[in-house]
Formats: structure tokens, sequence, C-alpha cells
């Protein structure tokens, strides 16, 4: 297998944009790394393209829009791990040799989508849904644990969404650029308790994309190409999950897979882009994802660490909570973080002297966790 | 790169099902598979599954049915090609040596899909949509040039059914297993004149499963492998399309990018499957696939040489004319005839001395042609 990097980011501007079809977010984000890489359209060989919601032909129609016809073109679906699933898809394209230079597109209109300012509604054997599981639901009997067991309080969610919305004002790109107090997120309305409003991820409408090439091939377009440590994706077994809602066992299977590819450990990493859907996940990541010991992730939240400046930042680009959550657009998103840190661009976030840099993505669906979850995590490198 | 062959095939009941869910179409086909290769479900190492509508980890869903959890999955799309897609996702992770077994599946529920019963609405973009430029409005347009350009009669694309409903009443998974006369299939229901009710495929629920395997292990579980000699999915430009719509580009350039990978050409095919969601259609495809000059499809079809028994039988599975078409599980259920008959397994409908098959599927966005169309070729022997 070849190495790979990447050679070109971009985003769209990400908020509540109906008025923008898919079409447009789409070719945004790819018009912007096709700037950023400075290569030409008809350079790219190959396309994967991830989209939840009403998704037909998701890369034919973005890439149209840039001119991009004629190649082989794959549309993913991974729920949140969408955008994982077509960097992955295009990793591999590239290192296997079929091609040396592709895009990887992640997208999503929730605005316009078909669950649009309604609950999910569960499909017929989707008991768990129909008993009124839906997701704020399981993160609240999430948090209930991590209070019980952990000894977090509804100061720390609150805290990690203070913090998140903080890194969020840093970036010009996010949906949401206003610091909050932890009373202010605590006062906020509540939607499930102890889960309020500015502990969820908002609705956003949004894309990202990445251009990936062999690394021999990508100095030929640039002197700062990211190299890709580790591309993984799993899937997982709801039922091992049930064991114990604070404990992700399909995360700690994959990031271990991510940390023997890359050939590092957690403790190299300089930041951490992840799924933070919901203000009090983000502290169990820290635990599954190796930055601390299980059940130290209130006491990693707590020392600082976590925050722009501290030793291991998470979220730096104020992650799903104040940058926004276009739910296929996400996977890709975070490795667009984790390169520009890289390639030390990242101007008032910056993570100083960023070397590595790890990107996770993981989801399942809303109602009926039954279905299996799924997940994604890249590991890259200057 | 190593070969790759087919080891197991399955099929669900295909047919109007509103009332068995994703998971229990799919599941019936994977079930199938597996019983068919004689494979456990732990020797699964990785899956692709495709879905057109309300796609929510299809892979994840249905595979957890037969226990298969704790492996990469990844969940596709591309139209009618989605099954190539899935099926060519597999095939390349062995073949690059990531897995050595693993499995595509393809799965619709037209008729708990969103456009159950509905005329697909266009999107605020798609001119053509809103114009009224539906999928048998097109077939329409296409069959006018065909009498126009090559002679062709409504009696012609009449005889395409006749054919299709023909063989699929040798095939016991077909939707529809009843003959129909020429003068049936035109006096049916007209749709868009000239297509008729008996010239459109119908709506169908179903799925569609395959095994494949590096072929150094499949002798471990079969005596008849079937080799896949060729793998290939491209996406097209609308744009070429309009030049003459009874020639499709992107199926010249897939094919011959087929035949070169295989080795062979059209001449060397002893039976073909392919997309004909209308019975006019199926002319043109035989030319775009080389099975006979340009403006010849006429001339093959009124020739005998494209039924059972034929010189290279085309659609012996009744097609999507008869068998039906679930969009997405058609790239994976064109392949399954194909191998039945390579295995000498086809039964009534079996085609002599079958060694090399090809299977075609190819598809667009319904209305908006301008978002691009695709097609996957597959070529197997046995």
């Amino acid at each position: 297998m070849r190495e790979v990097a990447v050679i070109g980011i971009g985003q769209s501007v990400f908020g509540k944009l109906p008025q923008k079809t898919v079409a447009e977010l789409g070719s945004e984000a790819v018009a912007a790394a096709l700037a950023d890489a400075d290569i030409s359209a008809k350079d790219i060989q190959v396309a994967y393209a991830s989209r939840q919601y009403n998704a037909w032909c998701t890369a034919q129609d973005i890439l149209k829009e840039v001119g991009i016809r004629n190649i082989e073109m794959v549309n993913v679906e991974n729920t949140c791990a969408g955008g994982s699933t077509a960097f992955r898809g295009v990793w591999k394209e590239i290192a296997d040799g079929h091609y040396d230079v592709g895009i990887a597109i992640g997208v999503e209109s929730m605005t316009t989508s078909p669950i649009a300012g309604k609950m999910i509604t569960p499909e017929k054997d989707d008991l768990d849904g129909h008993l009124g599981m839906s997701m704020p639901g399981m993160f609240a009997m999430v948090a209930r644990r991590q209070m019980e067991q952990h000894g977090a309080t509804v100061e720390d969610f609150a805290q990690v969404s203070v913090k998140n919305h903080r890194h969020g004002c840093l970036n010009p790109q996010a949906q949401y650029k206003k610091e909050f107090t932890v009373e202010e997120v605590l006062n906020s309305r509540m939607i499930c308790e102890p889960i309020t409003l500015l502990m969820c991820c908002p609705n956003t409408d949004g894309a990202a994309a990445a251009i990936l090439c062999s690394t021999d091939v990508a100095r030929k377009y640039t002197t700062t190409p990211i190299r890709v440590l580790a591309s993984t994706l799993l899937s997982g077994d709801y039922k091992e999950f049930q064991k114990d809602i604070t404990v992700s066992p399909l995360l700690e299977k994959i990031s271990k897979m991510a940390y023997e590819m890359a050939g590092c450990g957690p403790e190299d990493m300089d930041l951490v882009e992840m799924h933070d859907a919901f203000a009090n996940e983000e502290m169990l990541r820290y635990e599954d994802l190796g930055l601390c010991k299980r059940g130290e992730g209130v006491a990693l939240l707590r020392s600082g660490a976590t925050e722009i400046g501290g030793r291991i930042p998470v979220n730096p680009s104020g992650g799903l909570l104040s940058l926004g959550h276009p739910l296929s657009a996400s996977g890709i998103r975070t490795i667009c973080e984790i390169v520009l840190h890289l390639r030390d661009e990242a101007g008032a976030r910056q993570t100083p002297n960023a070397k590595v840099g790890l990107a996770h993505m993981h989801g399942g669906v809303v109602a009926g966790l039954e279905h299996g979850i799924v997940a994604g995590i890249h590991i890259l490198a200057r």
C-alpha cells in the first residue's frame, strides 16, 4: 500500500441555510478544496461523497457544478461516520494504487431533510424508538450514569459546551460564534433532564471536502502534504454497548486499531476532533479514545487540558456543539480541522507545534440503536 | 491484485411486500447466500450494502439479523447501479488484500419508499423535472427516436416485454410469472405514448446478496467458484447523452473498459443480464454493450438471438420487466443470475455450456437527468 496525503481541504459556510441546495453547499466545499490544493478539476480521478437524507447521486450532483464528470463516483452512507467512510474510500483507492488523486465529500442539508423540525419516526420493528428512546433521551440516561459512576456534575456537562462555544468563537466558519457561561447553559431550555438545549448540537447545513493523493504525487502540488497515518472504519454491536452505557467497546476497539496502524498512541496526539453531539458525550470519548483512563474524563475536562492552549485540545474547531453538525459532512470536516493545525494555519485556535492529530466520528440510527453503531477514526501527521 | 470469486448467492422473494422490513428482505438474501456458500456468518470479514430510499445503516440493520457484527461495513448508493457499487466495493477489498471474504447486499422496499404510488417530486433546480421529464417521459422520447432512426416498431418494443415475461415464467423468484402476447402488451394501459404499462418494469421489493472471496480461499468452500474477470463503475456526463438519446457514451466507455479488463469481447459473452427498465431500452443496450452494431438492436431482437435458447440470451432471469426491479438490489441480482448459469444451475432457463457472462446496471436521477448517470458492469466466468 502506498502512503496517502491530504493536499486540499474546503468547507462551505455552516448554518441554517434552507435556501441552498446540496449541490450548492457541496460545490462550495469542493471549489474551496480545489483552490486550497491549487489543483484543476480535471485532475480528480475518483470521488466518494456522503449524505444521509434524500441521497441520490450526491457526488454526481455536486461535481457537475465544478465540471467533474466521467470518473468513478461512489456515494456512501454510515450515519455520522458517513464522511469518515467517504474519506476512507478515497484513501483506499489511492493507497491501493487504483488512482493517484481523489476527492472525498460530505454534505447535509438538515433544514430541508425529512426530519427537519421533527422527532424521527421509529421504524415498525424499533421497540426502543416506540418507547421514546430518542438521541437526547439516550444521552440523558448516559449523563445520569456519568453522575452516578464518575462523579460528574451538571456543571461539568455545561463546561464542555462553554469550552466548545469559546473555541467556536475563534472559528470564522462556525455556525454559532457566541460565548456562554455555565449558568447560561444550565438555564437554557431543558430538553431531557439533565440535558439542556445548549448541551445539544444544533441542526446544521453544510459540506466539507478533502483532496487526497499519493504522497509521491503530493509533492507536485504542495510543500505541506499532511500524511494519513491511519484510516479505520468499524461497525459495532449495540448489545455490547448496553453492558455499560458509559463505555463504547466499539470505540475502544477501533481506537486501538487506529493507534496500531499509525504506530503511535494517544499520548502522541497533539489535538483531537471528536463527536460531541451532546456535551456530556465528550468526556466519555476522552476515555474511549484513550486520552485518559476509564472514569477520568471528568478530571481531564476539569484540568483544562482539552481547551485550546491546553495539553491536548479537543474540538478546537468548536465541535459539533458550536461549529455545527451537518451529519455526513462532520467526518470530513473534523479531518479538515486537523489538517489546518498540522499545517500551522489554524489562526487564533492553532495548536502550537502540532505534529499529529486524530479525527473521530461515530454514529448510529437515532432511535432504535439496536441497528448497530459505526465509527471511523483517522490519524494524520505533518 | 488478487483474483476474486463469487462463492455464494442469495435472493429474497421479489414482489410487492410492504409487510416486510428491509432487515427482513435483506436477511433472507444474506441467509440464502450464506447457505449457498456453506459458510458461517462469522467468516464474513467485510460488508457493503446498497439501498436507495430511507437508507440508514442498511448493512448494520440487515446483518444484525444473522449475527454479523463488529466488522467493517459500508453503505453505498448509486441509483440503479447501487448494487453494482456494493459488489465492486467488496471486490476491491478482497482484490487489494484488505480482507479474504466479504458480502455484498442490495435491497429496496419500493412499496414503503417515499415515492410509493407517487411521481417523484423534482428538486427546485431541476428544470427538466419541472417540465415533466419523468422516466417514462424520457423513454417515450427515446422510443420515438428508435422508430425514426432505427426502424423500430411498437411491436418490437412489445416483443422485448413478451420475451422477458416468457423468461420470467421460468424463474421461480420472478415477481410476475405470466406470459403476455404482443397484443396484450400493446393494449395495456398507455403510460406515455408509445410506452404502455407492460413495457414498464414494476415496483418491486426485494434483496440480493453475493459472497466473494479470493480465488485461493474459494477452493476451501466450493468446487465451482465463479471468477470475477472485470469490475467497472463509471459516472457519466448527461450532456454527452443529449447529443443522441439513442446512444449512451457512458455505456460505450464502460463496456470497453470492462471487456479490456476481462480480456475478452462481447462476442465471447454467453449471456447478458442488463437494465431493461422500459422494454424499448433493451434494444439500445444491445448496441451500447457491443452485442451488435449501432442501429442493429432491432434486428438482433427480431432474430431471436436474445431469447433463451438463442445465440446470446439477454435477461434470461426475466429482467427488470418480469423478475422485478428493487432498485439497489438489481445490480447484485443480475450477478446472481449470471453465476447460476455459469454453475449450470439455472434450471429451465439455463444457457447451455455458459462460460462467460456479463451483468450490467445503469441508473440516474429519475427526473433531472442533469444530475449525471452512473453505470456498473461486471464480467464473470466459470
